[in-house]
């Protein structure tokens, strides 16, 4: 496999590809974006993600290993350990980076194998270890999709990809406006059940073996009223503590985990 | 009120404050630990926690909130913006912070008020916003007790008590090795349930109305062995993506929730 060498963190491609790792602002521009680790890189080649380059550092990561990663004919950059040390996000020793070509997220893309989809929404989601965890529900569930509406941030942040563990390729997923997901979730004849505290009846009451959409919102002012009043119908996981609240993510899992105990798991 | 006034980070006490803040240690030799925000100091107060000082900056707190958090006689001192700033955790802007007791965590405190307790046990969780987001789905479960096997970090560690929102003061929480609390199990007829991928059914098979114990091992390892030979029953959340994990706090509340499901939310 030929190779070039970049040995300073000056380097021109590599001030480049600072900017990716950093700016949601130039991942959109350029379209492209930086994944970090091993499984992560298999992950979005699996996940039909074009891999552009891919940089090793040798001392971390065999010549030999890359050819796994790199089945059609990609530019391969090996790295000195400044340059590694410059593009890894804080104290992985992975080795290996990869640059990718993004996908487009708009929700006319989302196709559905099965006549009863079951679909993930969360509204405005902000912390990256949220929307990870989240992501890592809906692939262990094998949601049909996960949908951010109102997107906070862009889904190529480093911090998603980490803390999805590689999910954010394997899942299907659709980023949107909450009205363009109303509409979509509404033209497919999909039950809307929105996570609140209004006019809401407990989860478990509910059939969600039909086409359905979970919704979550934020923590901290749940979900906006759009939501509400399109909603088939508000549900509530009943709380019985000090706290009227629950991490997002884990309510999320258990909305979803309740929807495939219903579906026998199918 | 009468109060102290401090303005200089210098101020012995405040250096003590500091390393209550910062070192686990301190914590453990002084068995006192700072509290950070009113909804989290008012929690410890409900949950019995001894408050010995509060300290508060009265540009973001002021004199009269205070009455409301100190029902007895206890120390109040004003600090400055700069000592606030020493003390504080992070951006938080607040303006108040308490000093208070730990109590004791041992096994043996525990009581039940019900015959058929419902537990959450993790052994040696790592990253305190899962160890935060499992105590708030214990509070929200009102489970009887949140057990940490093998702890890694003491539970007044500021990350935990914040990621918590304070409920590390609302559940009723033990630590100890995982021997002692294994037979602690036993002794008291509570079926262990173990979350692991060997000769495992499928968790939704169970019955949880009895004394139940949940158990979750790390993301990396799982449980150790002493606990998957103890079980009553190991069980596994089916798992249909292409990677076999998710957040183990995520994990823990479809657990917990499944079994309140049974139970009708009593």
């Amino acid at each position: 496999m030929p190779t070039t060498l970049i040995t300073s963190t000056q380097n021109q491609f590599i001030r480049q590809l600072t900017q990716l790792k950093d700016k949601s602002r130039e991942r959109r521009k350029t379209e492209l974006f930086l994944i970090e680790g091993e499984r992560e890189i298999s992950l979005a080649i699996k996940g039909h993600y074009e891999i552009v380059t891919i940089l090793f550092f040798p001392e971390l990561f065999s010549e030999e290993k890359l050819s796994e990663l790199s089945t059609k004919q990609i530019s391969v950059i090996e790295i000195s350990k400044e340059v590694y040390q410059k593009l890894a996000y804080r104290d992985t020793t992975e080795g290996v980076l990869a640059v990718a070509k993004s996908k487009s997220h708009s929700i006319t893309n989302l196709k559905f194998n099965t006549k009863n989809p079951l679909i993930l929404v969360a509204e405005a989601p902000e912390k990256p270890g949220n929307i990870g965890a989240i992501l890592r529900t809906a692939d262990a569930a094998n949601a049909d999709a996960v949908i951010i509406a109102n997107p906070k941030t862009d889904l190529y942040n480093p911090n998603i990809i980490r803390s999805s563990v590689g999910c954010v390729f394997t899942n299907q997923i659709a980023t949107g406006s909450t009205s363009e997901i109303i509409d979509f979730l509404k033209e497919n004849k999909i039950n809307i059940y929105c996570a609140a505290l209004q006019a809401s009846v407990n989860y478990h009451t509910q059939d969600f073996t039909k086409p359905t959409a979970m919704v979550v919102g934020t923590e901290a002012t749940g979900l906006s009223n759009e939501w509400l009043e399109s909603s088939t119908q508000n549900i509530i996981i009943p709380m019985q503590g000090e706290i009227d609240s629950m991490n997002v993510s884990v309510a999320a899992g258990i909305l979803i985990f309740e929807a495939k105990r219903q579906r026998n798991f199918l």
